[in-house]
């Protein structure tokens, strides 16, 4: 049988990801890794996740085992919106859905707003996994300055010119995926008079807001616009948060929150496309989270903001003339930019052959494969002297050109 | 903000569920609800899920807890690949793709083969959880006849008349859900002979296929074709399994069967859908499959053929003159037709406010919304008594008009 026949248009925007041919590689225990985005096992909560388990399985069993709504489990979605109006969000259980993880969240984000040929305003570069599974969608995408200065008259005719129309802008403003930069208040607040000019939504990816190490928070949009507008029920930027990274990714737990109107769409939505997140797993969250979230959460800054600190320090000691990098205030990465006509992905290539060092090059974060000349660190699951050893390996392999 | 103007075109296919709705009803305690379509939590085997999470959170929990890879756990897949065999369908773990239940591999074939316009060819009545899951990719609903015989020439040229092409027949073979009918195998070879003529898939729903109470198992359709291809790598049949109804739903557990290259296509979509389902549940689903499937399907088997056998003798005593009904060899579900003019959902309407019984009106699994004249019953999780109690009152409420 010939698939192609069958398969959808979408199909050929659908390709494997540089990220996880390379995850491939980390089996070899001689490789020190740089690559992965992913929290360190050592620190998940294993015994709170046991005991909540075992909780859960001796005080309701027909419950945690069986069908439960698409919206998500009420207390879970309760001790969420308590924590959102913690960082200035009011909003009650009926703003948020429920998402298995924060990468089901932007796929259901596009699902919902995009049809093919629609643009999508995302950042250069931006998180390679929006683009993924925006990509479904078949949409065009469009340049979003950080800053929030780019005219709107300007992107509107670029997608105009494509023959559909901007439906939102997606960003991370806290330790972005890939570059670790933050964006400030005044640019989240021209963001919004952007995505109000243009009359689109903001898709706001908060799945590292929890992990700031220093300096001082700053609102989500999301926060800023209630704040503008009174209410959230008035508002255009839909939030995405994870427990992926502040307790475990294994879990698939994450959500959206947004206006109730928005979130009644979702609830569809999701109960059409897998009817709803593992039941026993949110139940399980809940417990955690009421438990240690905060306590745990301190924990993994502590270790992660040591971290960082030792990989900055490293570059700083081991980089050649030529390279530099950001300096993250919170997150899991480093995005470094390698002398002038130097490419990340020939430098993967020769540092896992001779220096067994890994890293994500940076074209895979840019929607149009541009820019080469990037690479992306993350400093999360390696210890202090893989660290060093690593990082030691990077300079002599861009060193070596 | 007025979000009609950033909603994708799918949206307006994307419409509440008859079924939800009437979920919301089953809270009140004097209702004896035929309406769902699920297990009865009585009977999970919850001790085997409480040991195995604690096990996996005993063994390894850095790994149970962490981000694993989109085409599921190995040691799972094996084991499937080997349920697959013992059905008739030789296999490697290459061949599967562990799903979040099967109604997300409904959701990733619908996603993988339909653009705009394209026709799916389904029962009428059919699946209405599949229709949720089709209709995002905006299709167009052709009748396939179940019994195989409408011709092939007809079926393409009502597609071209939509202006897309034929993709798929999806059916569910035993026990289907919502007529509780099963195709016998030389429809079941009728239907392969109609998807090579016109060079389409087949979607397999197999959700009930292991509840079978009477009869000789019929062979699945994948395994019908492995017998004339000689491998599942040439066959056009994308088989969807689930361990909701056999060991619980809450874990959110499914497969898809076939060709590597089909399966290869979809590791790319759930990738960038939601990165891979819940880590934990895929490795306590293996636990609890491998210690004890077999004799827990047998258990559950027993009770339900008692339900069935006492619903049927209720329907039986209880049915006014001009009510017929299925009798299904397995499954959950008998399909009731009632007296000529009377409409389900108008009959729900009634029963819920005079007699305190819930079922599921047919004109939901209808694509076209035809046919009103059709409840569905549902024997799975509803006891004896409840069940001559519940159809001695749908008899009275139909026999009242």
């Amino acid at each position: 049988m010939d698939w192609n026949g069958v398969f959808a248009t979408r199909m050929s925007r659908m390709k494997a990801s540089e990220i996880r041919e390379l995850l491939k590689l980390l089996d070899q225990p001689e490789i020190i890794s740089f690559a992965g985005g992913i929290p360190d096992p050592a620190l998940f909560p294993a015994e709170a996740f046991r005991a909540a388990y075992d909780e859960a399985l001796t005080a309701d069993p027909g419950t945690a085992l069986q069908y439960s709504v698409s919206e998500g489990y009420r207390p879970l979605r309760e001790w969420i919106a308590g924590e959102m109006a913690r960082i200035g969000v009011p909003c009650a259980a009926e703003n948020i859905l429920i998402t298995s993880g924060s990468q089901q969240a932007l796929d259901y984000l596009g699902k919902l707003m995009l049809s093919p040929g629609d643009t999508a305003l995302v950042g250069w570069p931006t998180y390679l996994g929006a683009l993924g599974a925006f990509n479904a969608y078949e949409p065009v995408y469009a340049r979003l300055d950080p800053a929030g200065n780019r005219p709107a008259e300007d992107i509107r005719a670029e997608a105009e010119a494509h023959g559909g129309a901007v439906k939102f802008a997606y960003l991370s403003v806290d330790f972005a995926n890939p570059t670790g930069q933050t964006t400030d208040r005044a640019a989240r607040e021209r963001l919004i008079d952007l995505a109000e000019t243009l009359d689109i939504a903001i898709i706001e990816d908060a799945a590292y807001q929890s992990l700031r190490y220093d300096g001082e928070a700053i609102p989500p949009i999301l926060a800023l616009e209630i704040a503008r507008r009174g209410d959230i029920e008035a508002c255009r930027t839909l939030y995405c948060g994870s427990f992926s990274k502040t307790l475990a990714p294994g879990l698939r737990v994450g959500w959206i929150c947004g206006a109730r109107d928005v979130i009644g769409r979702l609830v569809l939505m999701k109960q059409a496309a897998d009817l709803h997140s593992s039941t026993i797993n949110q139940m399980v969250v809940d417990r955690v989270a009421r438990t240690v979230f905060a306590p745990h959460v301190e924990r993994l800054r502590a270790t992660y903001k040591a971290r960082r600190d030792h990989m900055l320090a490293a570059l700083a000691r081991e980089m050649p003339e030529g390279v530099s990098w950001t300096r993250p205030e919170g997150g899991m990465f480093v995005w470094v930019t390698l002398p002038a006509q130097m490419d990340g992905a020939d430098l993967l290539a020769a540092s896992l052959k001779t220096e067994k060092v890994a890293f994500v090059p940076g074209r895979a974060f840019y929607a149009d494969g541009s820019n080469g000349n990037a690479i992306r660190l993350s400093f999360s699951s390696t210890d202090e002297a893989k660290i060093d050893e690593g990082i030691a390996r990077l300079g002599r392999a861009i060193a070596r050109g």
